[in-house]
């Protein structure tokens, strides 16, 4: 049977202000895989990655997305072998764990001649973010496989809405810290204060249309997040300084990418790119934090695949 | 000195999920003003309607809302004559004290050769808003003032976003009970759950994209909101119903107009937009309130002007 090679992108998941239900995909760093259809049920996994990820399907987030997706497809006596080389860092805040599953569903959809839609693949891919972080988020996962930006409007009845954005650079630098998605969630407040959230909801819909109407001011004015970030950020050293230095030199905005530790910056062109990598680098070489620096643009085609 | 004629439009503010940030303008029904500039300093308003509303300058929304922007113009010796004509009933939910604000300060605006930006029209107004119920809010000014669809990004830093949006019919009903906004804000709780807001979120950002994308599926299933709505249609008899049977008569969706107790339904044509009203007028008529209703469409232009 036919070999396929995947390429699944890093995502930034809620891009400041939109919390659960915005997130991007970026042109680098992505994934690697290769997968092939087989007439047994069982499910390989091989990882040419240092990471020491589970190989165990149910417990392997990209295992857990493809038995979702057989569950549902009506010949019983299929499988997949997939071999994965990770290229965004587990724990990164770059949608590792959503660039495996949405990578591997993908993958089998075209290997099964897309018998599924994007938004069953989407729903099978959330099994994986459950893995990882024990929510069934997809925010992640929807870029991932659409590209570009998009909008989770509704995680309950799966409503995903692909937004056009300007043309952005992205630099994200990822310090060598561990920040689990499950203890980035649990430090949360339960409960909001309505001011904050009216706020907050403000900036959303300032992101949502500055995005549509190519308005670089406007995004750059509601690129603000007045619930998540002032708790999350204290997990991130150097954090404020970056988007102090980022801002002096003229990038759009930026934050917490995901639940972090990576960081990230837009940026109108490359110059200004590549002076908020410099900063970014500065403050952890200071700092004395290891670190990886990316300076991309959005990836608007999501997860590609190609024939081997 | 000239007479001018002044047209304020009524105006439907949170449009459901966007609490204290979205509003739109009505074309009907609107209030009539005639005012003219003295060069005295002196602000004289005088009410043609039978809402014996206060004359004193300050404790009238016209009249705070003019004294804010005679503040701010140079030549202190100037005031104005105003003759207002209320179609808009005050504690309708239908920002008639937003017409009555942002009419006078446009008026003025224009008296004076438009020293003023729209912005600047906006903060004065506020200062009537903040007579009517205590808060200053610019969800109903700003639709006022702009015409169409508009976001209050921010009300600490007035940022306004005009907002493109479908051809949509408005049903309203203005049930004859009193609901007073500050009431409808009282009862409100001030910590909101975060997944509620989450929620919520999701859904402001998707009518912002359904708005600018002319998605009327994607306006109809963004149209919901789980923080006001359940709390404040509790003082609205009927609502629950109105909004069931409108939905199975084909409406886009609706909910409480502002703080209510008028209740509004978007439709795309006006078979649809008169079947909500004829629905609304039943329900009303079996509970043995009395009502206004209204079928009208969004006004794109906002406060109108001429020379008498």
């Amino acid at each position: 049977m036919k070999s396929i090679k995947i390429l699944a992108p890093a995502t930034v998941a809620n891009i400041v202000c939109g919390f659960d239900i915005l997130g991007l995909a970026l042109n680098h760093p992505q994934d690697e895989m290769e997968m092939r259809c087989i007439d047994k049920p069982i499910i390989t996994i091989h990882h040419t990655d240092d990471f020491n990820l589970p190989l165990v399907p149910e417990q392997n987030v990209a295992g857990a997305a493809l038995l979702a997706l057989i569950n549902e497809y009506p010949n019983k006596n299929i499988g997949f072998e997939l071999i994965i080389n990770k290229i965004i860092k587990p724990g990164s805040g770059l949608g590792s764990s959503a660039a495996s599953s949405a990578g591997a569903v993908a993958g089998a959809n075209y290997l099964l001649n897309n018998y599924f839609g994007k938004t069953d693949l989407i729903r099978f891919a959330m099994n994986g973010e459950k893995v990882a972080s024990g929510v069934k988020h997809a925010d992640n996962i929807a870029p991932c496989i659409y590209g570009g930006v998009t909008l989770v409007r509704s995680t309950s009845n799966l409503d995903i809405i692909p937004l056009t954005a300007p043309p952005m650079y992205v630099t994200v630098v990822h310090p060598q810290i561990e920040v689990k998605t499950s203890d980035a969630r649990q430090i949360l407040r339960k409960e909001v204060l309505l001011k904050d959230a009216i706020q907050q909801w403000g900036n959303i819909a300032g992101l949502v249309a500055g995005f549509l109407q190519n308005d670089y001011e406007l995004i750059s004015r509601s690129l603000e997040d007045v619930i998540i970030e002032p708790i999350r950020s204290i997990l991130i050293p150097g954090f404020d300084e970056i988007k102090k230095q980022c801002k002096e030199v003229g990038v759009i905005g930026g934050g917490i990418s995901g639940s972090g530790p990576s960081v990230f910056m837009f940026s109108k062109d490359e110059t200004t790119a590549n002076l908020a990598e410099q900063i970014m680098k500065a403050i952890y070489n200071k700092i004395g934090i290891n670190y990886y620096t990316y300076v991309t643009t959005i990836n608007k085609d999501g997860v590609k695949i190609t024939d081997c």
